[in-house]
């Protein structure tokens, strides 16, 4: 039975609490979920900046628990840290933007991201453009005002999202909405049957692609760009990574 | 419990019990798999022609058959038919590639296919493309003698295999190795620990993500480009596939 | 004098007149051309799954009728099965969509594409990313309505398609604008003089470049991706496909 | 019946026999052609800066010539001058560049092209590149030596340049063979079936389209980026090149 | 001290007076600027037709009087002639877009450009192509109505240049505006303050991209296709083109 | 007169004082240099996770020194946590990839990457991708065996990266070579006139850069996706990093 360890790069335990509630009921019967919330950082990430933050917070909280995990998810849209905990942790990581393009690529052609405000849409496009998806992105769309609660934001602003959801269909050409960052976790399973088109979140597909990558043992790199750095000085690092970066493997 | 209809649309029937076999190592605990070959085509296609006629033929599986199923599988890799059997069906479809390469997505960031021959290759390619991924594929590589026997093709040449793999993590660049083709089903899991980076296949994937999306229950399109057609004059159809025609939803 | 075999995958007869009256019109003096309707399929394709139908349609067509030709057009917008018969066919193939492109890039530099409905937009998107030519779209335009009567559109539809080429020039960029699907041939020659840019059509496009292919006799490719298939096992085909498979050029 | 202009924007006279003996075999029966020679400029253009003077050359032959002319041609591979001329000439103009790339493009996937020195192939990946067509170029070849004879390149080197092709397809994944290059002009008509895949070149691939052009009478643009240019102040300009940025039409 | 000479490849003596004025103000202490004018052209080159008769009398130019010059600035946005001076000069090149887009792409990731004319907009789109910044480009727009005088379009048109980089900044995506053609030059320091993002022009952008050039001394290419043009035959060329082209390094 | 603050990543004293060295001599007249050592990290950066840790350590430093300069510099090729220093620095900040890659985009039309490993290629690979100039890059090639002093190498492995260097020209089709990470800082200066090419480095180029914007001073974002992240809660940062988050400008 695999446990799923999800680690999010925010300071927002709401947000946690999110998190854990949408990984528990999208996990399949036997797997088990821990969220890690990160100990220092900001309460939501919209930013190049804040991202910077939140990598450096999960890798901090990977090094520190990844051995009693099968697989690790960075729980946070953007994927804060996760190409270079790929390379150095034993294990399958995989992270909420990448896993929701992934099942988004397995429902239609072009889709379209909508989140929970403007300014984080520099962000994800360029996230969307290192994963190489982007001439399947059909329009990323965000709420324009700033948020109350980040932990109520799917109460707050649930039909103003549904309308921008087919918005992007509509107009933009979408073939699937996915529903971006961990506070709108359980977004698309509440909206259900109230989109025109398959909708997918990052915390379900995270999790459920997360099993899939546990199940079918893939390996991990031994030669290439995401085998382990190689062994070199360093200085000044938390333990954990320290330990990380000496491991040989 | 998730039953998924794998369908073949090469005619060999030892390949299908490749497709069988893998699958059901592949499958998590509970979920049915049911693979058929189909009626008329070649015995594996390697081109856009054969391809051509394995759409059709797996198309007029598909609509005879889907009802019973929560998911549906072309079983070959290329993904003949996948995109239109995505507008007509009403559960979820993937296809060897597309879910080799979402699989492969999650595990590095550049991917080489290894295939069973050097003519297959440029609809391989086409695939990859049609599927957006081109910035990620690092090479194809193919097997550059006919084969004696497509059922045996990983006795005969499981070592080949194994070193062209290996040319492609140390001249091309790839993180991961996709084994293509459902003749290859079944390889990555026996060359287990012999790649120096991850490896997947098209049928341990696509098994392990039409679970996903069945589970997921991500929605069917009733607006956009994967909407069902327009209703409209047709003639001429085998039975089936008229009636998913004038199915309305 | 060459012979032209213009294959139409769709069934409507009212179309293939429309075919076959720009192809008389826009054939050089001399050329002979044939128009042949598909036995089976729909009324017109404007998705995927209906192309997967019109391709295979339009290969029993030319493995049937082929020999008496210097070379075949597939005579629907999206080109269903036209590089599956490349490969097969002992003559040139072309089909209305990549014949009208190459019009419109002696043209301009960017083209939009104004077409029948809504719906077939994402279908000839794909068709133009798979011709490669994405970067020289400046967009697609369909009609917003259903259609009366396909084989009536120009007539009961000219002025609002004529707006909506104005659009694609002073809204969206166009040098070029290709006029597109069977149920459009003529048009282009009909509003001559009333566009503000050069416009092309696929019917008159694919004549001439077809009579052009015939006389440079550039050559059957006998190495490479588009040599016929490499021969194998095949069953249950029929017997003019079977043919076509067995041949060894 | 039509009649073209071919200009020669190289100084070479025995450049311009090639030119006209494949002009003339490949027109139609009544076209009628007529090639001019570049009054100022290089012996034959393999770089930017030589490009740069055959532009301005063709430019002004085509300003002093074209109005006997129903299309002009652009005789040089790279097409020096063509998009400007595409702006101020009444008629249809067209390159040997794009004229070879549109008959490629009608006849495989991916196109190589073969050429007359190693220098020239930066120009040429250029040109490609402008031509939006990137994706579908499986590689330049071109030959390493000095040419004793421009116009005889063909004589002395056709074995050679018959291997590179060949590498092309074997090696590079080509379907099609541009040969490029005026003073190549004619030489896929003598290697006709000695190559394992379809050839074009550049002269009578331009010839034919521009016929095609003629006849389709697809229109001037009046409006859009090849709009002839605002009228403005302009000075110290040749009478023919002034009389051109004066028209109103 | 470097001597920095700028082309203005425009005929209007009032832009090169704006251009000399924005150079000295960017200069560092001790550079030296001069601005020569096109003997022959246009008033202000907007489409690719006017770019190819600017391109010539910059080549003209430069070759007259590069020798006493440190480097060579070609002093129009969308940089005619550029590519191909940089193969024959023994000095570093530059262009009013190049070094523009190379400044804006050290501020920000996306950027947008601010334009005098709406038709001048497919020029400059395919300058950014060639120069491979097309997925950085947010937008190009341009006035919309005729300039009463190239010499005053600061004065008359900066509170609509202001909305429209506004426009550019909110709607479109930009980090960062350029503001784009000779005619602007200076336009960027006058608005210091009021826009919203970085903004740069042209002129102060090569002028301090050629100081550096000229500093770090990179080297000529020697091979490679910026090497000078290979020695040729050639005719009826003004002397000093003949000279550059006999020139041996 | 600027004074530039360079951040060494890295933790290796030995490379910053090369990279002082170049400044220092690259630096025009009156510019001060200061160059800071990462305080934690490894001893030189080449994959994602050691990339991940130097964004951090440059980011402390960023925030603890900057308001005593007017332009920032992240020191390292791949340019750790420049993006995310760019939103919230009020100066402008430039990197060694971004700077080089500017230069060299001046310089010609192709690029390659000439490397200190094999290993750093990937990650230096992704930076480029980064910066939109894929399409730009010849090739990136990197030496081949462990090194013995990172601040030696240039000693060590002179001749070797000299080789390198022409097979990128001779080979891979590069214009410009870009001698690559700031171990190499003042290998460009020190090979000037034994390569084909112009040859560029990160140091020289990010120091002459960074004067640039310093002297246009371009502006600092306010409003779009580099303006400073939206003020919220954050816990747990250095008081360096949370004064930058917490400014309002």
């Amino acid at each position: 039975m695999p446990r799923l360890l999800l680690i999010n790069p925010n300071t927002s335990d709401s947000v946690s609490a999110l998190i854990r509630a949408e990984a528990e009921r999208s996990a399949s019967p036997g797997t088990e979920v821990e969220v890690l919330t990160a100990p220092f950082g900001v309460a939501y990430i919209e930013t190049r900046f804040e991202a910077l933050i939140g990598a450096y917070a999960a890798a901090q909280l990977a090094a520190e628990h990844h051995e009693r995990f099968d697989a690790v998810i960075v729980a946070a849209f953007g994927d804060p840290g996760l190409a270079g905990l790929r390379e150095v942790l034993p294990c399958p990581v995989t992270g909420l933007t990448e896993a929701a393009l992934a099942s988004a690529c397995l429902l239609g052609q072009r889709f379209s991201i909508v989140a929970i405000s403007q300014r984080i849409r520099a962000w994800y496009l360029e996230t969307v453009q290192s994963c190489g998806l982007a001439s399947r992105l059909a329009s990323i769309r965000g709420l324009d005002e700033p948020l109350a609660d980040i932990g109520k934001v799917q109460d707050d602003q649930g039909e103003r999202l549904l309308r921008m959801a087919e918005r992007c269909v509509d107009e933009d050409g979408a073939d699937v909405i996915v529903l971006a960052g961990a506070p709108l976790a359980g977004l698309a399973r509440s909206l259900r049957g109230r989109l025109p088109v398959p909708s997918v979140d990052g915390v379900s597909s995270a999790v459920r692609h997360a099993e899939t990558l546990a199940a079918l043992r893939p390996g991990k790199a031994t030669r290439g760009s995401f085998a382990p750095p190689p062994v070199k000085p360093h200085r000044g690092l938390p333990p954990a990574i320290a330990r990380l970066l000496d491991a040989r493997r």
